[in-house]
């Protein structure tokens, strides 16, 4: 056996471990009985510690050694180099993060997790702030652990989005909030009421179902290596390319609800089938600090893709020309009276909203960034946990023009940092500007590629966007797919530019 | 921390290792996309070596020297002190077993599994014969580092009937038979048609499901802790007492199957979910072995509270005569011309049969002796791999008075030998006699026992079992629960006058 084989089976087993992991959250998540949450949490536990002793191990020293020495002098651009040199990456680090850290940020979340319940529930935001204080604190000796050179915020980013840092960030919001803003305006100032509401009739769950099943699989959502289940949060996961599942959730009135959400979640999904069947179980198909899926190269990369199928495919007027007749199938009686053009505006609306997770194409990135730039001065100091309320209710009259009525439908409304989880929310925005730089790509390298999307046939773009991204797992990052794909870097023109042609059209803005 | 508590916490870690494996098996069969087949492959070796890792391994040695010396002098009776002295039994056998046998083991399963399915499609038992030769080596290479003193049979089957030998199955196989085949006989002669097939009709499966739910629900199975699925071949799973999950399948006429499966599996179910609380992630819930379900004490215990779900309640007179009415409420149009009586009669029906897993309360073990005697015959020497088929259908005309038309339905029927699993086999007629036993106890013990019954309360019954059985999981083995709460051994008299009163009645047989 080779340094390689060796250092490849080893990986393979921690890969194995993982993947159980998921399979259990998976299960917890759409299938497991009520009783069962808390000795679920023990066996995630326990093999949660189990990964991480297989990895930070003097095993996993020793084989990379040996692999490193045996692989001198190849290829650096080739998968076997990148696997050894992501693996020695993430194991140095991790290395660096202290076991009594890891100890107690595992043991703050669960109960800074039910603070931050109650604390929404009851709009109680100073019974929560001494917890996301706590959370703070750890996130800043996480930061130090790891290390940065000009932002802490920068070590936190990395966990999910490898390629951003502060500075990045904060050009990029710039740019954005230029075009952004401006737009929003003019939107809300053109702003009238749809002929007919859509979404006061019933719709069927099970055809809701059927319907969105059948898109998943148009776009190439391979059923023989996957499932759709129910969730209330919905999300994607995957346990090798061989078994990539997606949940949904239902209202029977709200159609946007189940089929953009599986539309998402498919995205998602056709990026983890569409990996090189030779990456599974090596490293890079191994998210090493376990933040997102893996297969995936970042949290970005892996949300343009989502935003891709859902918005700039599933939300487009080609898709509806298309599609409108085949929902008419599902629904004859409660689309009797609509036409393509009413539910292309109608799945299209864009309005300013308290609740990110409601919020449209427009304005979506504006809750992202009132966020990030909220964790940034939270990191270096120049914000304060108990100011955040007031600072939340300002950024969202100067983004949205609204105030939140109460904390809990303002600073309160998301999980994340009761948690920890600095430095995730960055990934949604670089994954909505990277899907436009993508698809620019595409339709410059395949000819006819929008004949083909009006014509409804997918094939394609699929095959254009996993020949550049999907069938490299983790072996390139994301600005190294960027480049790689489109010859250029992270950059708000294309995807700003989509915006406006899509809006002004939409909303018959003129010029 | 005391050395019980050190010795505690690494038990309880196997125990999260082995229901994280048993939950990738559910998954595996009633969720996973086919596609993921080969890689599920993958997780379960390597969470399956794992395990043997952490239970086989010198920490497992110390904590075990240090907990012996800690608790010598306690209660030899309380579950602590039994929790160690199982621990060090199973440390000691399983040590004994030479790990080229394992692996050799591992690697000819599922190549034998695969002829064995080729064989019984082709009717060709000469292609798998050397394959069985091959596993029946091997099975006396385990027998042998085991250890036994009289039979190598016993060495087989204490991994699954730790209260089993050869010499006792043969005395209780001489007395059921004395008994079972005269009462065939006097059946087969007085057997009638019904005035009506009642399977004729479609019972539509999400109805079945329900009566099914509603029945294994009123047993006392606990939804909050379980969940029904379908599988093609059913069975009961349990991750602690807190997630026991059942699974049954259907066929849109012959209503018995989904009913009497979801009953079966109901039984082992009650048992997993009466396990004592404390005892969840401790010794006394693993199967060291990995041979069958964790919680109940042996297979045949196990067996024994299916059966007695399934058949001395399910297919009693007195639960027809409670429930039919509630089956008419599921079913009004196919069952408008039909009476408890009837259905009564038409869940009983005794015909010898050709295939074990179809076969009746009657001659379900004659089919059991049939295959245990030539499992020790094998494993003695006085039979000999190329002589089964002729074997075989020898003993099936001497029991059953049926010749088989050809081996596929005949010795290749099982998938048992292919995989190697010799001894596993007595377990349902242990547990079919233990059953009746067991019932009788829980008569004698409980005033009005029989009254609850007829009214469909079975609080009662389900409180004696937990009680005598369910709570105690591993602590006690099947001969010490009987002795415990029969004040006997393993006896075949309430058995078979269970089946002679029932069945004389029903065939109207006099005497």
């Amino acid at each position: 056996m080779t340094a390689y084989d060796q250092f490849q089976l080893h990986i393979a087993e921690l890969s194995d471990i993982l993947n159980a992991i998921s399979i259990l959250k998976w299960d917890a998540r759409t299938q497991m009985p009520p009783g069962g949450a808390q000795t679920r949490g023990y066996q995630l536990a326990t093999l949660s510690r189990l990964a991480q002793v297989h990895f930070i191990s003097d095993k996993t020293a020793r084989l990379l050694d040996a692999v490193e020495a045996e692989i001198a002098g190849e290829d650096e651009d080739s998968y076997r180099v990148r696997a050894v040199r992501q693996t020695r990456q993430y194991y140095e680090i991790i290395r660096r993060i202290p076991l009594d850290l890891v100890s107690a940020k595992a043991e703050l979340e669960p109960v800074s997790e039910g603070v931050w319940a109650e604390a929404k529930a009851n709009n109680d935001f100073a019974s929560f702030a001494p917890f996301l204080q706590q959370q703070l604190e750890l996130a800043k000796r996480q930061a130090e652990a790891v290390g940065y050179t000009e932002h802490p915020f920068d070590a936190l980013v990395f966990e999910y989005e490898p390629s951003m840092t502060a500075a990045k960030l904060n050009r990029l919001f710039e740019q954005l909030k230029a075009g952004l803003l401006p737009l929003l305006k003019r939107i809300v100032a053109n702003d009238r009421p749809l002929e007919r509401d859509l979404w006061a009739q019933e719709y069927p769950i099970d055809k809701q179902k059927a319907f969105a099943l059948d898109i998943a699989q148009r776009f190439g959502y391979d059923l023989n290596r996957g499932r759709l289940d129910i969730a209330p949060h919905p999300f994607e996961i995957s346990f090798t390319r061989q078994d990539v599942r997606i949940t949904t959730r239902y209202n029977r009135n709200y159609l946007p609800m189940a089929l953009f959400g599986t539309l998402h979640e498919t995205g998602h999904a056709l990026y983890e089938q569409g990996v090189d069947p030779a990456l599974t179980r090596t490293a890079l198909t191994i998210d090493f600090l376990g933040k997102y899926p893996v297969g995936g190269t970042s949290y970005g990369a892996h949300e343009s893709q989502s935003r891709l199928w859902e918005n700039q495919i599933g939300r487009s007027r080609e898709f509806w020309n298309v599609h409108f007749g085949r929902l008419c199938d599902y629904f004859p009686e409660q689309l009797a009276d609509a036409d393509a053009d009413l539910m292309y505006r109608a799945v299209n609306r864009v309005r300013p909203s308290l609740i990110r997770v409601e919020a449209d194409e427009v304005t979506y990135n504006l809750h992202i960034m009132l966020r990030v730039e909220i964790e940034m001065g939270l990191l270096d100091g120049s914000l304060k946990v108990n100011d955040l309320p007031e600072i939340w209710n300002a950024k969202m009259q100067e983004y949205l023009g609204m105030t939140p009525p109460n904390d809990s439908k303002g600073v309160l409304q998301d999980v994340h940092w009761s948690g920890g989880g600095f430095g995730s929310f960055p990934g949604y925005t670089v994954g909505n500007v990277m899907s436009a730089q993508f698809l620019q790509a595409a339709r410059r390298d395949v000819t006819g590629l929008d004949d083909a999307l009006a014509r409804g046939d997918y094939a394609p773009l699929l095959g254009w966007l996993t020949d550049n991204i999907y069938r490299h797992g983790r072996a390139y990052s994301a600005s190294e797919l960027l480049q790689r794909a489109t010859g250029r870097d992270l950059e708000v023109g294309p995807y700003l530019h989509y915006l406006e042609t899509k809006f002004t059209d939409l909303y018959r803005l003129g010029n």
